[in-house]
């Protein structure tokens, strides 16, 4: 496999950063997961506006016009051979001394590596609500995607232990923030709702275009209202997949609802 | 600077690690750091002992013995010529394909790195109270020293931005929890309090040793109670400092005081 590093193209699985990375060090960046569909890197506007967020807020100079980026993302697939596939975009601070402090001076780093794979848009999903942990609503990085990411790797083992395919994170109240790997909605009553930013969901590229296309309520969501959903579904980059079980039991009928069905047209 | 990487020394500055490897593309590791003093590593078996404790928690295989991190540790001092300074332990996942979930085979990734530096013990400290963001005590990781260190990151750079030493984190319940990069006692009406672990406090080496030394009460402690502090210090594997202000008023008389002064003998 092979990715890009810094303006050059390297073997993905060779060594290509220093172990002084803040990246490394102290899950100092930022990141995108990218769908690629017919060899074309899908939704870029949207990933990089997102990126850009996330730079502003944490004080990460990107140190790279989009065209760069858009040019990456194409050597990245081009190089992979990949029709169907994920693009992995990751920004950190660079190598810097020890100690938590942003340097003076930030050279950052800039990796997009890339694969094959079949995007799973579509297809059933199961989810257990984690216990391990939950989303810190009180951070800014419940609404950046970064590299800090650590609460998320422990739901999504928690959802292997427990034979789930996600875990849904409440957040500190209590209440539904997301998926470890994606964005909730719920179906109650006829009406599709999902939690807001406010509430620890990561503002999404794939629930912005869900939101943009039909008509969704964004509020607080509890617990106790799976019981009442007549569907639930999941979205991030790679594709809106119906949640057909949660902690076990059926949502809705156990199968995909009308409202997931009709969204696979923009996944 | 040379490093120790996987069983060799490197060069700190060289790329040693791949763009695939889950610290850097997740924060899934732990790390440590541990004070140099007349050329040897202190406190190394409570370090280790937390490591180990974080390995289990987050299943990350430490695939060393205690006996080979000691020869390291050594190593890295020896190759760096390390009178008084510090070391940094980075424990990773490891390289592995994208996406959250561990591989089912993990290679970790295991680095020391270390400098010479003057370790700051006694030297006042001015804090604020972040505003940026608060620690997740409903998280697991607010109890391990993790690479997901992004929230810790931003409360530092607030601090700089602010004029101060380091930056107060609260819990999501408005509480005292510690600071980004030590933990916090108070003195109140000649009583030493600290945040329990439960309020977000990282079960810290030097907070133990103190808690080991002199009367403490884990307890905790709401931001109005910082108005009635005599005296306020700040500790981490580094050192005691004396906290002789916090959001631009002084605490106690502005001076060093006793408790804090006592304690040095321990730093």
């Amino acid at each position: 496999m092979k990715a890009y590093l810094d303006g050059r193209m390297i073997d993905a699985d060779a060594a290509g950063v220093a172990v002084t990375d803040r990246g490394l060090t102290l899950g100092d960046g930022l990141y995108e997961t990218i769908a690629v569909r017919s060899g074309a890197a899908r939704r870029v506007d949207a990933h990089l506006a997102r990126l850009r967020a996330g730079a502003e807020a944490t004080g990460i100079p990107l140190g790279a016009a989009d065209g760069d980026l858009v040019r990456a993302f194409a050597d990245v697939i081009t190089a992979n051979g990949i029709d169907e596939g994920v693009l992995r975009l990751t920004l950190t601070r660079g190598p810097a001394p020890r100690g938590l402090r942003p340097p003076e001076t930030v050279r950052p780093t800039l990796i997009v590596a890339g694969s094959a794979q079949a995007l799973a848009s579509g297809r059933e999903a199961r989810a257990v609500v984690a216990l391990v942990t939950r989303r810190n609503d009180h951070s800014p990085l419940s609404r950046i995607k970064s590299t800090s990411a650590l609460d998320n790797v422990l739901a999504a083992a928690e959802a292997r232990e427990r034979g789930a395919d996600d875990a849904i994170l409440l957040n500190t109240a209590g209440n539904l923030a997301e998926a470890a790997s994606a964005n909730l909605f719920l179906v109650i009553d006829g009406a599709v709702a999902t939690p807001p930013v406010t509430e620890g969901a990561l503002p999404g590229v794939m629930r912005a275009d869900v939101i943009a296309n039909i008509d969704v309520t964004e509020r607080a969501l509890s617990p106790a209202e799976i019981a009442q959903a007549s569907e639930a579904f999941l979205t991030n980059s790679l594709g809106i997949r119906p949640l057909v079980e949660i902690d076990g039991v059926p949502v809705g009928g156990g199968r995909p609802g009308p409202v997931t069905q009709g969204l696979q047209a923009i996944a």
